[in-house]
């Protein structure tokens, strides 16, 4: 795994703001859709970036937490909704389909024994996580171990030849994981980071941040690096998550960053290579309220805002079609000299 | 043109509701998407609503009022513009290419002589409007005529069997037309209401707010109705898009209501016929001040926020996309008991 990551190159941020100024519409007029047009411009070097092939992977594990009773769901939901995407039956796969987006699953560390069936990769690290509120979620090994199998699914899409990706989780009590991490990496509340996640009662709720303050003072002293934080608080789809965007940025991928997990993933992979964060756009802005916090790290804002709360990577599939229509606009408009049209009066 | 226009039937969007919560998903956990696909539910009145055609109508028309110097661009632009959404150059048509949707150019009253070019729909009221400051934009036949035009355009829409409508508009100096509509719709003052259009500078802005001033102090005791405010502030393009929207709402068609201009016009369908609001998505958040004030009267937050002030339908085109992927999360997902998951702990 080749930490190198390079920044982009503001000379081709430069010479796509200029393209885009003769183009026919008034400059700025596109708002956000110039801006991501030059981002990948510059990411690639290129005023006309390729982002035609898009794909997503979902790095679905359990959580050894979830015995705390943190989710309003039973864990194995995990693997049965694992079942359900490799079917075809998801909101993901609906939002894949729709948006001619190719969708990889991927066993990260699901507990529940899966069949052997057409379309699930292995990348398997463990039967679930520990229960981080009594020892580390993982081993340093293990740790690194999903880090590489994150980087290999960038690199295998990479491969594949896929010029803009995404990713998104599944996994029974992971948004407990993420806050945890958030909290972790920003000095935050348990309290201030923790949400409803997929709609838990007022017990589960306060079972949930009782979890995670808990785990804040086990682990608190050897949180002092990105990767403590990701072995004694993480799950194993989160750690392939980060994986796969210190990949996407090693290989200048742009690649969207869903929800609040993959978030969480994304601020713990710029922790540990900063220029990771050039290669990143926010899809949207999670119903969470630790995501805002986890999005100041990335820095980048989300595109989009509908109270989506369901991850799977449903936010990256609409900001994917958003990033693919914004570079059409940029590669596909008449100049004001080409097509005859007055500029601004000076 | 008959105005009768019904109101959506609450008893589908009960059951496009019911629903929702059966599908392999957390309730509620795909925010947005999950009421604009019940509204599509219940305009169609069917849990499987048929927004796959989708047409954006653009509507273009010069203004009298361009000549008090309220607009950075000279106003042979708006011909200029029609033949590069004809020849395909515009944003709109990079986006309406990206998004598989089809598009139609009406001219509803450019200044310039047009040549006959294909693709050019000819619903031409008159070679611009009159300029408001001095005498009412239109005549009310003048105006009849528009709604009627844009009407009928929504009747083709239909009739070539699209079942996802929205429009867009182009017009040197409409941004005036459309604060001055705005203002008077609300009784907000025209400094409120006006923004900087395609980005006019300090002198232009201050002859823009002036223009209003002097507008609505001339037209402010005939402004009663909605069609009095049409008549003598509006343009050709507005009312023809408001016919639109009055179209859409007669025929139950969903209906993508663009940005500051669009929403003015159906501000004004909604004060002519309330229920025509049921059909309306807003489209994005436009960077015009007025924009706001007038999405209250229709009623509908907008999908999107992205800085966007280029018009054309170009929000419309982001939109439709959502909306058709709602629809497909929707009508694509597998329910619990046929996809074996299991529901949330009791």
């Amino acid at each position: 795994m080749n930490l190198r990551i390079l920044p982009v190159d503001p000379h081709w941020l430069a010479a796509a703001e200029r393209h885009q100024n003769d183009l026919t519409k008034p400059p700025g007029s596109l708002g956000r859709l110039e801006t991501i047009a030059n981002r990948c411009a510059a990411i690639f070097g290129s005023l006309t970036p390729p982002v035609d092939a898009a794909r997503i992977v979902i790095f679905a594990a359990d959580h050894g937490v979830a015995e705390e009773g943190v989710s309003a769901y039973p864990r194995e939901v995990t693997a049965q909704m694992v079942l359900n995407f490799v079917n075809g039956g998801a909101g993901i796969n609906a939002l894949a389909q729709a948006g001619g987006i190719d969708l990889v699953i991927v066993d990260a560390g699901v507990a529940t024994a899966l069949p052997d069936v057409p379309g699930l990769i292995r990348r398997h690290i463990g039967d679930g996580t520990r229960n981080f509120t009594r020892e580390p979620a993982m081993t340093e090994a293990e740790a690194n171990e999903a880090l590489e199998a994150g980087f290999a699914e960038a690199e295998a899409a990479v491969a594949d030849g896929y010029n803009l990706l995404g990713c998104g989780e599944m996994g029974i009590a992971n948004t407990t994981s993420a806050a945890a991490i958030a909290a972790a990496l920003t000095g935050r509340s348990a309290t201030a980071m923790t949400g409803r996640g997929t709609g838990v009662g007022d017990d589960c709720f306060a079972r949930k941040i009782s979890a995670i303050e808990r785990a804040l003072a086990l682990h608190g002293p050897h949180l002092a690096t990105p990767l403590d934080i990701l072995q004694r608080l993480g799950g194993f789809e989160i750690a392939e998550m980060c994986g796969f965007f210190l990949g996407t940025g090693a290989l200048r991928r742009p690649v969207v960053v869903d929800g609040f997990i993959a978030t969480a993933a994304a601020a713990l992979a710029v922790r540990m290579a900063p220029h990771a964060r050039e290669y990143m756009f926010a899809a949207h802005r999670s119903a969470e309220p630790g995501h805002t916090t986890l999005l100041e790290i990335i820095g980048d804002a989300p595109l989009l805002d509908l109270g989506m709360r369901l991850g799977e990577g449903t936010g990256a599939a609409l900001a994917m079609k958003l990033i693919q229509t914004a570079v059409a606009a940029f590669t596909g408009m008449a100049t004001f000299s080409s097509a005859g049209v007055s500029n601004k009066n000076s």
